[in-house]
């Protein structure tokens, strides 16, 4: 294996099955950019080493190429099929993590997901984001902090879930209201904030495509456990991309994205006589730039 | 990193960024089949390893995404650009290695390539293939053989190549003769075989879709050198699927998809006052089922 991947400059001859990484990177010019030589080199290495160690057959080849074919011919305006292959091969997650290293008690991020929608309204705090009726109504709430505690004055708190049925508004143009289950807040000098919503519901990605023949050879199921999505940004402070979860759900532990943190999982507790059914305290804990790990 | 690939069967949490990998393959199901579950491990550890090395960027993963959506999408049935995209990385010449490692003597096998065509019509020995007029007439020439220098009878020689612009004629079907530089020619007992065609020409493999891009970004040419296409299928011996390079052509050391092997180069010899302009001889030997390494 080349120590020094992107840099190979000596010819190293024909290509052969014991130097076909080198064979491949020593190809590359000399005026490519120093960082798309170490990723493509990395990605070489790392195809032609899965390759090696499974002894890669011409007709699993074939397939791999077809499957490719096909995820990428299903792709739409609508759809993006090689996201979903990314997110259930814990590809997406891996990414988000690398980017994403927060010193403890600050809050985690997860998956940005497909469903965001950019010009949702600005909302007045506690008001509701809920328009089709249906769901079991709750009350999300709670306070955006820094890491020493204080309240985070101006930080605007983007939220946005699945109905109940367990499709975004996107989804479901013609049947949903405009904006369903989506709106934006933004905090006081208290740093609180809150809204009502629905307890949202797990659902599965779509599985028509070939991800979802892929997680049914796999003996996976489809499924993401019930979330509410949020992106919090505030001047000053990294941009938080984050879930939280419904605790309890029964696919917590096998979310086919691998989204869930244990620090994003959220109570969600039936109120007693209050207006609404289920009320749902989660605090969000900003980091500064150079606040990592 | 789990030694046990696609065995994993206790739980191992939540995914965090250490655990990446077993995270995702402990998730696969206890019916999948083996081999499956094998190469999907394989594939997760080194698209994870890939993502660690480097730190992936956001950003790069979006360019990713999108050039896999691209790449997918620019598919047609007279085009598979992700052929040529595991050709350019390697991977297809690096399949075809694992998959024909044979003794020494025994004639190599290259990549397949796209432009091969079922039913090319048998010949008669010494006939031409190429009709339309254009290059400079060759005479292919020489034997087939087994390891032990013994003539094969029977052997199904199938040959293909570009005309002398370049193109094979499935890439022009409004302007080739039908068949043009394509025959089958069928040995008999000496195990002799001849015929007529023209020297092969190097040309680029389409370069105006997304790998175009990336070779272009790479400081790399799209250019093969000139080959001429043989398929050998004889009873008792493996299948040689491979080419003979034209000697002295500029590309011979940088073939964009690394499919030149040192003893597939053939001498290209000019003639004196022939019935063709050049002659190039090469004997094929084949190997049995048996006779690997």
């Amino acid at each position: 294996m080349n120590a020094q991947l992107g840099k190979t400059t000596a010819p190293v001859g024909y290509f052969t099955e014991d130097n076909s990484i080198d064979a491949v990177n020593a190809r590359m010019g000399q005026d490519v950019s120093p960082r798309l030589a170490t990723v493509m080199a990395c990605l070489v290495k790392h195809l032609h080493l899965f390759a090696r160690e499974i002894e890669l057959t011409q007709e699993e080849w074939d397939f791999g190429i077809d499957f490719l074919t096909r995820t990428g011919q299903i792709c739409t305006q609508e759809r993006q099929e090689f996201i979903l292959l990314s997110d259930t091969l814990g590809l997406s997650m891996l990414v988000d993590a690398i980017n994403n290293r927060r010193p403890e008690g600050a809050t985690e991020n997860t998956v940005f997901g497909p469903f965001h929608v950019n010009g949702a309204p600005v909302r007045k705090m506690g008001d509701e984001i809920s328009f089709d009726g249906k769901g079991e109504s709750c009350l999300f709430i709670g306070r955006v902090l820094d890491l020493d505690g204080k309240p985070v004055e101006g930080a605007r708190i983007d939220v946005w879930s699945d109905n109940a049925d367990g499709y975004y508004d996107v989804q479901q143009p013609d049947i949903q209201p405009k904006w369903n289950n989506r709106g934006v807040f933004i905090t006081s000098a208290d740093g609180h904030y809150s809204f009502v919503g629905i307890k949202p519901v797990s659902y599965p990605i779509p599985d028509d495509g070939p991800v979802g023949q892929m997680l049914g050879k796999l003996g996976r199921h489809p499924y993401r456990p019930a979330h509410m999505h949020y992106m919090v940004r505030a001047d000053g402070f990294q941009k938080l991309v984050t879930h939280t979860f419904v605790g309890g759900d029964p696919y917590l532990t096998s979310d086919t994205v691998f989204g869930v943190k244990k620090t994003l999982v959220a109570p969600f507790e039936r109120v007693e006589g209050g207006s609404t059914t289920w009320r749902s305290d989660f605090d969000f804990v900003l980091a500064r730039p150079n606040e990592t790990r």
